[in-house]
């Protein structure tokens, strides 16, 4: 069995979630598999092989679970893009609209800086569009992204096209759902 | 200098955040700071040593960050205590109050059941609430709590009475803040 076939057992989609007519891809059965979890960031891992990076950055909440068991593994440093007000300095600031509604993300002030190389991770790769505000805070940091990875991708949402606008970094994920 | 002493370089305290009269401990320089992250998931490991658990729950959000790092490195299942409208399929639900607010976690019906010994993380043990919340949702699915372990605790706010109202489970953290 391929690593993705054997990972999508671990995903269940749930039709209408959050709202009708999307297709939810709930990853909670991959995180509960204490073996799946140990597949999934090791294949993340194995997406970053030949990318020199010093942080990652990854979105509030579920991207947290990838981004620090991936900067753990790698001895990376985790930047967290986090939701408004949540953070007591918030520097930077970017909003971004996601397959249903509106989002905003807010990074440390001295979270980054020239020198950072940095990894983008989210979990869900959809419309692109946290992924893309993640980006402009790592340019707005004056930093470099270097690569965005994804557990799950979702192409007929065009979110490797939303990021292109943003940035020429290389964009690769695990697992795809077509059709959605 | 102890691993105490080490780790409190990387904790930034914010005075009257979120609201007038919190001392805010700030986590994200340990997160950032790549030595200073593998020195804490390493410390809260060791403070596992001997308990047996195959699942770990974590608080959304700050504690996933905790939680999927150490389940990664130990090889053990993450179950996430989300907040509410984020599960597709949430089973079990409890509020609880916090030192600034309130707020309740939900878990995916599923996620747990009799068989499953249960590590409980936060990031900060303040006034109990939440680890509270945790421990409750884990009985309520039949599980059994094993332990509860923070990377911050402020002894002033009680929390350790607070879990103690609902399990006599070890509570133990890595460092604390007294006169808080």
């Amino acid at each position: 069995m391929t690593k993705e076939k054997y990972l999508k057992q671990f995903i269940r989609t749930i039709p209408n979630f959050p709202k009708e007519g999307i297709m939810f891809r709930d990853i909670t059965p991959t995180l509960e598999d204490k073996d799946a979890f140990q597949v999934v960031i090791d294949e993340l891992a194995k997406l970053t092989k030949g990318y020199e990076f010093n942080k990652i950055i990854c979105a509030d909440a579920r991207g947290f679970l990838f981004g620090s068991a991936l900067a753990y593994k790698l001895k990376k440093g985790v930047i967290t893009a986090r939701k408004p007000g949540k953070l007591p300095l918030p520097g930077h600031r970017c909003s971004y609209s996601l397959e249903y509604g509106e989002n905003t993300f807010e990074i440390s002030k001295d979270a980054l800086n020239k020198d950072d190389k940095v990894l983008v991770i989210d979990d869900l790769l959809a419309t692109g569009g946290s992924a893309s505000a993640m980006i402009k805070l790592v340019k707005m940091s004056e930093a470099t992204p270097v690569l965005s990875i994804f557990y799950i991708e979702l192409p007929d949402l065009k979110g490797r096209e939303e990021i292109k606008k943003v940035s020429d970094i290389p964009v690769r994920s695990l697992i795809s759902f077509e059709g959605d």
